[in-house]
């Protein structure tokens, strides 16, 4: 009972932060993605691709979250996109509250879209909302097909479902039924989108970016 | 400050049971390995593939923690080793008193050797210990090279980390620099040892397997 107590109290602070930025961003008409993956599954390469790719059409910042270290956002920073890292410093998802700090510190005004790269945890994140316009989950085909059946919260809560690096699939290098994750996953979320792609060849990725350019343009999703 | 609070309070519950396991296994003169990875680094396929190829030499019997689902519980099921199969019904470690319950029911006696699969996460389990006599990290070469650095708890606290599914690397399917993370591994951690594996292939497992004997042999990592 205890334990469920203080997750309930984690949870609140939270949420209070989480409504903040949900106010702040609607206000001001822009669009925010959380993107959660397992550590590896490609989320800093597919945002990379997709700033240099959609240059010309959307204005992207993003904000990068991880235990330690800024490999991720010095990748991105080669983008030329703004970035603003959050060293969790142990903490295995992001918070609320550092997102509401990160969104003051971004040249909010100027964007179209803020992807926010969690934590690399295919658990923790699902249970903290930021105040995001949506969540993105990644799933690599060399995690196995198994996984939203494992995983099942960040499948049953994202708009959307990547499956990266398909580019394993041809030749046979790993063993994935993409029939079955996309069927787990619908079973849990009859609304998410499901977009195969490879972030290093750069196949299926202009589905990706139509959904973006789309959700960007209407201002929702 | 309430946050920390609250993380010591959960530790300590936790390091009672803990403690608990290490008096039970140590009694009994038991090895108990705490296999810690991200989602679909391959925990299951090392376990499985171990557990045949070391039938005649080590009785070896399984913990298996997942969020949901029994799935990998089938594919140890499948070699005929003993498995306990533990839920977490949404959390992302498992605790010291879950295996304190498990291990009352795996024929404890009857075994050489207790591996626990624990929950797909490379952050949150390295937090608690659980009484094992050592943990083991897994690490997928399509994870990337950079874990080591950007997760480092999990690998500063492992006696071993394998690294697995080398046979992508083979035709450069993946871009992963295995000395980049062996020395960023050491660096974290002079004693780890470290060793490159493909569980679907076989290749490297027999280096793992001579040091799992010696292990069991000399009852001490």
């Amino acid at each position: 009972m205890k334990k469920i107590d203080v997750g309930k109290k984690i949870l609140s602070e939270n949420e209070k932060y989480a409504f903040e930025n949900i106010l702040f961003l609607t206000e001001r008409k822009k669009l925010c993605l959380n993107i959660i993956s397992s550590p590896g599954s490609g989320k800093t390469t597919i945002l990379a691709r997709t700033i240099n790719e959609l240059k010309d059409k959307i204005k992207i910042g993003v904000i990068e979250g991880d235990i330690q270290t800024d490999i991720d956002a010095e990748r991105i920073r080669a983008t030329k996109a703004p970035v603003i890292q959050i060293n969790t410093e142990g903490a295995c998802h992001l918070s609320a509250a550092q997102i509401s700090a990160a969104l003051k510190e971004l040249p909010v005004d100027d964007l179209d879209l803020i992807f926010i790269e969690n934590v690399g945890n295919l658990v923790c994140p699902s249970a903290f909302d930021l105040g995001e316009s949506g969540k993105i989950v990644v799933l690599s085909v060399a995690e196995g097909d198994d996984k939203p059946a494992k995983y099942p919260a960040i499948f049953a809560k994202s708009k959307v479902m990547l499956i990266n690096k398909i580019d394993l699939l041809d030749g046979g290098h790993v063993d994935f039924d993409i029939d079955r994750a996309k069927a787990d996953a619908r079973r849990l979320n009859k609304e998410i989108k499901i977009f195969p792609i490879s972030a290093k060849t750069g196949e299926g990725m202009a589905n990706w970016y139509d959904w973006l350019i789309s959700s960007v343009n209407k201002n929702i999703f």
